[in-house]
This record gives structure tokens, C-alpha cells and sequence, in this order.
């Protein structure tokens, strides 16, 4: 069925066609598994997901952080990922990532009406610069939603992609930046798996 | 895993569980399809998407709304379906359904330390009332994406449950009382139907 038609102003043509653009997101595909149903996590579950840790885990922020930001950052931050793909943390080429990402920023908020473009993008930049208080947040729960979501599975992914308690742990210390609290649970989530064995 | 033995702080295990609970909204299965890959939308897809159309929207709301508001009951309004279960809105015991939804709420928001129970019941009553100018634009949005969801895919579960176009004017209706935009658009799309012989 064609849109198009029913679409008479500018503005609200773009906003309209943008949020069914990012719909694309539910076909990304992470590493990690649901804690219940056992199937890849998809972008769409993981961003409601994490607007949930952000919505309830607030107090453990290191810093004193605007949490509506936050979790506008945890909404939008993987809507890049129709284009350039959910990578492995523990595998990444930076630069590569990050200049595939900005091109996909470019070509998915640029179909909204530029004041909503440039709120997106400066939001996710904000987000991947990592300086703010609610971006370090933002990226402590981030990451605190795959560890556990491996607890949970017995290391499944870990184990499959042949990760060293080293790399976990160094990948997973920026948690520490955002919130010491939450880092110091997965920490001990860490030796605990090591213990184990299964790290 | 076990994750007791790592949760050594009552509030933050209540936390953590709750957050843990609430992944069970993924197999909660809506009547709707997405625009892309054709599955039915489950719930965590739906509340991210919802969010993002609070996010850029929000200028269509008839009155000035709190927005981190409206985000917030878009993230929380369907919890409640984990246990009561997603029901096509054209046929609905409202009664059945509040009694069902009544106690879900009370069981999974339970989860939660005492105060942020009561912030989720508060926020999602305040939702299912509707008198709020939030509340309403909240419901307009509810609306507004499966309407287009169907408008998008041959008006496919009208289609299956027999739906009139009667019935579809008279349930979206309500879109009006939060947005007079959104819903001329959605009238024009049902009119476009309408004259198509789909519904």
C-alpha cells in the first residue's frame, strides 16, 4: 500500500517515513540471548530493554544525570545498526565501525526534518563521545544488559566466541565509569563464572 | 545461573529481578505485523517503536505534554500483558480485561521496591484512565501504529478478524482526543481503504 498519498505535508511526510524506516531495527540481530525465550535478542527488544535499566537503575549513577536523556540515548543509539550492523564488542576495529556508523547517521536521521536530524545525531554523538554523565550511564547499562544476559545463559556467547575472562573483564570495566555500583555486581558476576570455570 | 548468590542488596534484587521478570514481555505476540520483515510485532518492539513515535510526534499532542511522561508510559503500559495476555482491541470485555490486567500489575510491579511499585501503578493507571493530556497522546500513538501497520500491509489483520470499517473508525477514533493531526491522517488512511473495497 502506497503512502505517499496520504502524506500532504512536508514535515510530517518525513517524520512519518522515518518511523517506519527505523522499523528495520527489529531484523538487527545482537550476540546475546532473551533471559527467557532463549532467541537472539533483536535492536528494538534490546532498546526497550534498556530504557527499562535506565528507568529503574538511575540511583547507581555515579554522577547526577537527566534521565530522560538518558534514555532518549538508549532509544536511539542503535538505529545506526539498519546500515552498519550489531558487531561483537569484543571484536570491534574501531575506526572502521565508527565511520560505517556515522554514514548510516547521516542517511537515517537525514530523513527527518533537519531540527529532528540534528537532535538525533548530536544525541548520539553525545552518546558514542562517552563524556557526559548520562552517556557514561547510558553505556554502563548498556553493557550490563549482555553480562547478565550471558550469566543467565551459562556464558553461551562468551563460550562460542572463545572470550578470555581477561577480555571480558577489560571490555566490561568501563561500567566502572558510569556507575561503581554496577560494576562491582558484574565484577563479581565475572568471578564467579572464572570460579566456575566457565570463564 | 543462579544469581541470588550475586545479589547480596535487598532493593538492588528487586531490581535486578524485576528487570529480569519483565523479559517475558518479548513472547508477549501482538495482531499486528511490522513494516518490514512481516512478524507479528511483540511488545518490547512495540514499546521501543512507540517511544520513538512519542519522540517525534509530540508536536501533533492537541495539548503541551510532558514528554519523558508520555515515554515513560509507552515503556511500561503493556507489562501488565505478561500475564494478561495481548487482546485484539475490536473485541474487548473491558471488564474481563481491567480484572485480568489489575492483578498482573500488581504481581510484576510487586517485584519492585515499594516506592518505584507505586511509581509504575501510578503511571500505568494514569495510562488506562486516559483523562491526562499525556494519557491521551499516549493512546493516540497506541493507535496510530497499527493503524498504519495495516494500512501498510493490505489492511491484513482487518482482513483476518473481519473487521468493519465501521468498527475501525469507531475504536481509532479515540485518537482524536489526544491529536486532531494524527487523527485526520488516520481517517484519510481508513477513507483510502474505504474506497479501495479493502475495508
Amino acid at each position: 500500500m502506497n503512502i505517499e498519498s496520504q502524506l500532504k505535508d512536508k514535515r510530517f511526510e518525513k517524520q512519518i517515513k522515518f518511523l517506519i524506516e527505523i522499523d528495520k531495527i527489529k531484523n538487527v540481530i545482537r550476540k546475546t540471548r532473551n533471559f527467557y525465550n532463549k532467541k537472539y535478542e533483536n535492536d528494538a527488544e534490546h532498546g526497550w530493554h534498556l530504557c527499562m535499566f535506565a528507568l529503574i537503575l538511575s540511583e547507581y549513577s555515579n554522577e547526577p544525570i537527566d534521565l530522560f536523556k538518558v534514555i532518549k540515548m538508549a532509544l536511539i543509539h542503535d538505529i545506526v545498526e539498519i546500515d552498519a550492523g550489531d558487531v561483537i564488542v569484543y571484536a570491534i576495529d574501531e575506526k572502521e565501525k565508527r565511520d560505517k556508523e556515522k554514514k548510516a547517521a547521516e542517511r537515517i536521521f537525514g530523513i527527518l526534518p533537519d531540527d529532528q536530524k540534528a537532535e538525533c545525531i548530536s544525541l548520539w554523538e553525545e552518546f558514542e563521545t562517552r563524556e557526559t554523565a548520562e552517556a557514561k550511564f547510558a553505556h554502563s547499562i548498556d553493557r550490563l544488559e549482555p553480562v547478565l544476559q550471558n550469566y543467565l545463559d551459562d556464558g553461551y556467547t562468551w563460550k562460542k566466541h572463545g572470550i578470555t575472562s581477561d577480555k571480558v573483564i577489560k571490555v566490561n570495566k568501563k561500567i566502572e565509569n558510569g556507575s561503581k555500583t554496577l560494576w562491582n555486581f558484574v565484577r563479581g558476576l565475572i568471578e564467579d563464572f572464572v570460579q566456575k570455570g566457565i570463564l
